[in-house]
This record gives C-alpha cells, structure tokens and sequence, in this order.
C-alpha cells in the first residue's frame, strides 16, 4: 500500500499550490494513477505566522490543528507545511499527532551539505523565520556556516513576500529590486542562495533569476514522494 | 461566515493545481487571510473516466465518492472537479451528496453567450466528453451551435493530453501539431475554442498559443469564488 501526503497549507496559499505543483512534478509517473494521492487543507483563516513569533500576533497553532485533524481523517500518511516561518510552531503540532511532519529546514540543510559542500548559502526568508533561527540551527548541526541579508535588504524582502506575492501583485516591476539583494550578498561572499520562504520560489521562477538556489518546496516535496514510497523523475539539479 | 470550496480532484494532478491556482488568482485579496479556505483531495486512485464511458473501463464512481466523502467531513460547502468528463458522472454523484456540485460545462456555455454572442466555438476535449456530448447539451440549451475537431484532429489531441501533459512530458515539442489543430478548426469557421478537457489551458498557457479561448477551469474558479462570497480580482478577459 503506498502512502498519502497531507499539506497543512494555506500559508500562503499560491506556496501551497506550488507545493502541490511540484510533488506532481517531481514524481515518476506516466498516469493520473501513477501519481501519489495528496490532500490538502488551504486553511486561510490560519494567522500570520511572523506577527506571531515577533510581535505577539494571534496564535496560529488552533488554525493549524484544526488543518492538521481534516487532514488525519483524510487518511494522510505524512505531513508537510509549505511555510518556513510555520516550522517555528512544529514541535508543538508534532507533539499533537502521530503523523510525522517532515521537516523542511532540517531536508534544506541535509541537501545544502550534500550539493554544496564548503559553500556558504544566504537565508532569504521572512522577518520571523530568520529571528527564529529556524534554519540557521539546522544549518549548524550540518556544520554549515551561513549569511543574512542586512536590515535594509531583510525590509525589503518582507516587501516582496507580504506586499507582492502573497498579495497576488505582478512580480516583473520588482525584478530589479530582488536581484540587486541576489548581487549585494553575492559580492558579500555568499555563494549561493536558500529560497527560505515559500512565497520566494514562485518569485524566483517568475523573474527566471539566476541562483544558484536551494529551494526548500522542492526539496520537501522530494523528501515527501520517497517517504510515500514513490520514484523521483529525475535527480536534482 | 464565508463558504469554503472542495476540490474533487486528482483527475489529472495538474488540472488540479491549476484549478487552485486559478482560484487564487481570481480572488480579489491582500493577503494569506483574504483568501477562500479550500480543500482538496487529489484521488489519484480514481480510474480514468474516458476509459469508463467509452470502453466499459472500470467505474470511477466508487473512488469519487470517497474523495466527495473527505471534502464534506472537512466542510467543504460546494464542490468543483477540475475534469471536465468527469461531469458524465455529476448526476450520480450528485444524488450521494447535499453539496452543490458546480457544472462546469454548464458554466461555460452561458459565459460562451455572454462574451461571445453568435460566435461558433470548437469544442477541445477527450474522446469521453466529445463523445458524451456534455459539452453539446450545455451549448445547445444556451442556443449555441458549435463545430468538434475532425477525427485525425481528435487523435492527436488524445495524444496530447495523455502522452504529454498527463504523462509530465515537455510541451514544447508538440506545439506545432497543438497549432495545426487550432489552424484547421479556424480555417472551418471556428471563431473561438472551448479548453474542454482540464489538460489543455495547461498545454495552451505553456505554448502561449492564441485563442480566442475559453476556459472552463478558469469559469468553473470564477463561479466558485462568487458563490463562495469572495470578490473576483478583475473583470474576465
């Protein structure tokens, strides 16, 4: 019997279309009944995960239970959140179920060892996932050392997840601002680039921007198909 | 309280991300919570619904009402299917279930008379819906009269939709046949194309072919949001 992905989305909800997109993408499949069976809950009344972690916003974890019960009664195998920022809260979602809720910083950092060895990546992610340290302690225990944007650069990031992806805006008008954050932190030593925050992706493949990248969705989406059992396309690249 | 929508997919896996998507992007919001709560099971166990209608494949109902039965017990208020023969099966469907189960064929029709009055659409779809005439039916209750590929045409249209999109196989190469179909259907007089099988608005968006086009994932996304109460972002087009 193969195994099921539950998505506990809705943060946002164009990431968790993404997210979807790529697992279909990414698995080895001829046929819709090749394909895995995904269910998801684009919960969009869960709160802002980043008000919550830096300045007491409303609790998310509720909204997020009430996601992660529907997608239990589903029959979900597994399951992963496209929303970097929301790993802040997994311990205590973990510690409500019995389902496994694989890890999008931990998969991240594994890869980034393995593909870029010696390397040094740059964070690109919201305000709550680089406060939180999410993946700088993931990046660690790999024994990884990293980069973050400046002040200036970190606001207007935050501009271009909350104000233009997430807003459904046009993303060309903000090429040139996304690629001179790219420019800087390379010229700063930075050899390549964690698309940290889910929105991100769908910005850097809009833009066609030159990375090179490590894009968390990818990658849980690639760890999710092996946990169901199911073949990857083709190797990362 | 605002309504949620269900999809009823996995017929194909990226019909249905494509549906989602365009739900999103349809709705006229500024952020995460602005947006429609949407469930999803994409039941890639259910067997293929041309294969049933036309050569006494297995019935796809049993596995359909299994999806149906996950999207009520998550609260889903209206149910969508992003497969357009799929809708051969609505009626049976409908009587398992208290959900309103939009129709897209139905739906599409009347935006057929509203923005193209008098004109002759060409109905693209796959050798199940054609041959069902649920497209026929809708267009003829609105007083539309309508023109299908030839049988060539039609063959490789089922190959495209079987053997590249559903299959996740570059498009690119077969854009000149997906062109000379279109080419030959305007050269018999029709005036716009009906993207009747859920495969093909992914083909057409991938080539950037010209239309004009209708289609029906996008009309079906349209008609949710409105009853789901949300406003759409901008006018169709």
């Amino acid at each position: 019997m193969k195994k099921t992905i539950g998505i506990l989305g809705g943060m946002g909800p164009l990431a968790t279309a993404d997210l979807y997109r790529k697992i279909i993408e990414q698995t080895d499949a001829d046929c819709d009944n090749d394909h895995i069976r995904v269910y998801i809950d684009g919960n969009s009344a869960i709160p802002d995960r980043t008000a919550a972690i830096l300045h007491g916003g409303e609790d998310p974890v509720p909204e997020m239970l009430s996601a992660l019960r529907h997608l239990e009664a589903c029959g979900a195998d597994c399951i992963i959140m496209p929303c970097n920022t929301a790993h802040f809260f997994l311990p205590r979602l973990q510690a409500q179920t019995d389902l496994p809720i694989l890890d999008m910083q931990k998969i991240t950092a594994r890869v980034c060892r393995e593909r870029f060895p010696g390397k040094t990546p740059a964070i690109l992610a919201t305000d709550g996932t680089i406060q939180s340290g999410l993946f700088d302690r993931a990046l660690e225990e790999e024994g990884i050392s990293w980069m973050h944007p400046d002040k200036s650069e970190q606001k207007t990031l935050m501009h271009l997840i909350y104000d233009v992806v997430k807003a459904s805006k046009p993303m060309e008008p903000v090429k040139e601002s996304w690629e001179q954050i790219l420019d800087a932190l390379r010229a700063r030593g930075a050899d390549l680039f964690i698309l940290g925050c889910t929105e991100l992706p769908v910005l850097s493949g809009a833009l066609h921007s030159t990375g090179p990248f490590i894009d968390p969705t990818e990658e849980l989406a690639r760890e999710a198909i092996r946990f169901c059992g199911y073949q990857l396309k083709s190797p990362s690249c």
